[in-house]
């Protein structure tokens, strides 16, 4: 009798095990989108007419909004650690502008001065340094800042089921690439911890650099100005500059319009593709938002995009 | 006796395997060149001070000159072919400047027009269509041209002693990347081919893209004119926003000078690193060729880095 127990027990956490096993995407419900993803993966990888070879697997992921929140933008927060820090360092600084407006949490002046200004503020606190300094300035702001709406570490306001989903591609020889409009070298120091995505697989924006090899320096420094904003059409601009091959699967959200072209381009591979759109309709767990002229989840029924509804097609939203 | 001489044949046979196996630079000439490779790959790969994770183990390598031979140039190869195609489908051309000069081998032209008609040739050559539709006329040529003065195969003009230290740094988890003078989406139709570097892997030129999604067409577009020339202080700035992460291995070759920076961002590296770079110093092989003002081989010897000579270093150069 406690032989036939045992037996049964063991037997019990076995078939736990292997359900556990079996289901790569647990915080996923069952639905549609899930059955999409899994009957994609598989028809890419088992032999016969829909077969992709592993070098030619690639994902792109845009990351504000699709692997982390967006409200607010983390590089945004990023900017005002810059200033506290510069105000810090120069304190002469908080009666000037734009630095004054940060410190005083003067979204007036931003809204009168308009968008020339964000950017110089973008400018002035992403620039004039090496990139060996601002990876340093990158690393602190992850390890010292909250997300002021979740409360939580930075590291903890991303999607748990994105990232059950990154690792379900890797293990069936997907590359993974994160293709935003964040600059590359804010993105890329936390790439690897947060989603196991290194450096050189992460697109994005970036400003101008030069390279210095005099008096002791021998960096890349960071100069003021854009050479790619990577949004809409320039996201498949870039991905074809660093990848080179379309993505067979391309993930993006609603809210910017910014990730339609990197679908469109995905979908324009000879190979089977799927084009997933995540919409931000949980106000509960994480906000809702859209677009006022529903561009991406218009685009999304037209072309027979997936849209992940976080309400409905996660179980969980954040680790 | 003849047991006996069946296992002295047995064990002749493994040990020249074992031989074989235990040189990973088979073409590689014994000396403090070759030494200095396997002792650097030895340090990053072993416990100890000089271990790098293996996420950090990139090497980059320039392609003209480096990888492949670069007198002709095969990009310039290229271009000539393209002009050939280009009049071969509209035959008026063949009366226009500079398909004329091309047609009629009229270097005079040229070297009369300089610089601006010769960009002009590249632009017309290059752009004007879809990346998947220029990708298509880069294998056709490949699969077609022969080397003028090697006589050979276009895959058999490269190096074969970069090919093995290519696969003994990835043996040993390092990623390698081609940084190179030529345009991306030439060298990558052909990398993974010829060196093992996929598409994703390889930095070079490029000219301005265009994503156009309407009339039927979804690719990228090809416009005139270059965003990256990527040579000397180029070099570094394309490594820093597709890699991210400094070299801990670079080679270059002299003949251009265009090599240098690359090598001197890699020493800047926190780690360990190894700086080569080919000295084209075998006319009987290959050819000799050098610097006017030797500003490579000047700065090898101010850096410390290692000169590969053709001659002296390489037992065999093509495969």
């Amino acid at each position: 009798m406690k032989r036939l127990f045992r037996a049964l027990l063991i037997s019990m956490l076995i078939s736990t095990a292997a359900l556990a096993q079996s289901d790569p995407l647990p915080s996923w419900n069952e639905g549609p989108v899930k059955q999409s993803i899994i009957q994609f993966v598989h028809a890419v990888t088992t032999p016969g007419t829909d077969f992709v070879p592993p070098a030619d697997r690639i994902a792109t992921f845009d990351n504000d909004g699709t692997l982390w929140a967006e409200k607010p933008l983390i590089q945004g927060l990023f900017a005002i650690f810059r200033v506290h820090r510069m105000v810090a360092r120069n304190p002469a600084l908080k009666n000037q502008q734009p630095y004054k407006a940060v410190i005083e949490k003067d979204k007036g002046y931003f809204e009168k001065a308009g968008l020339k200004e964000i950017i110089h503020l973008f400018n002035l606190t992403h620039s004039g340094m090496t990139s060996t300094a601002f990876a340093e300035e990158v690393q602190l702001f992850f390890n010292t800042v909250k997300h002021p709406t979740l409360r939580t570490s930075l590291y903890q306001a991303i999607y748990k089921p994105q990232l059950e989903l990154l690792n379900y591609l890797r293990a069936n020889g997907f590359k993974t690439f994160i293709c935003s409009g964040g600059t590359v070298d804010f993105m890329r120091v936390v790439s690897d911890t947060l989603y196991g995505i290194p450096a050189e697989q992460v697109i994005g924006s970036e400003l101008k650099y030069k390279y210095v090899d005099s008096a002791g320096v021998n960096d890349i420094m960071r100069l003021p100005g854009m050479t790619t904003f990577n949004d809409k059409q320039e996201k498949p601009v870039n991905i074809q500059f660093h990848i080179g091959k379309r993505p067979i699967l391309a993930c993006g959200n609603e809210g910017g319009a910014g990730d339609v072209y990197m679908l469109r381009f995905s979908q324009g591979s000879p190979y089977k593709s799927l084009q997933l759109i995540v919409n931000h309709d949980d106000a509960a767990r994480e906000f809702e938002y859209g677009e006022k002229d529903n561009k991406s989840l218009n685009m999304a029924k037209q072309y027979y995009w997936q849209v992940i509804s976080m309400k409905n097609d996660w179980n969980t939203v954040f680790p």
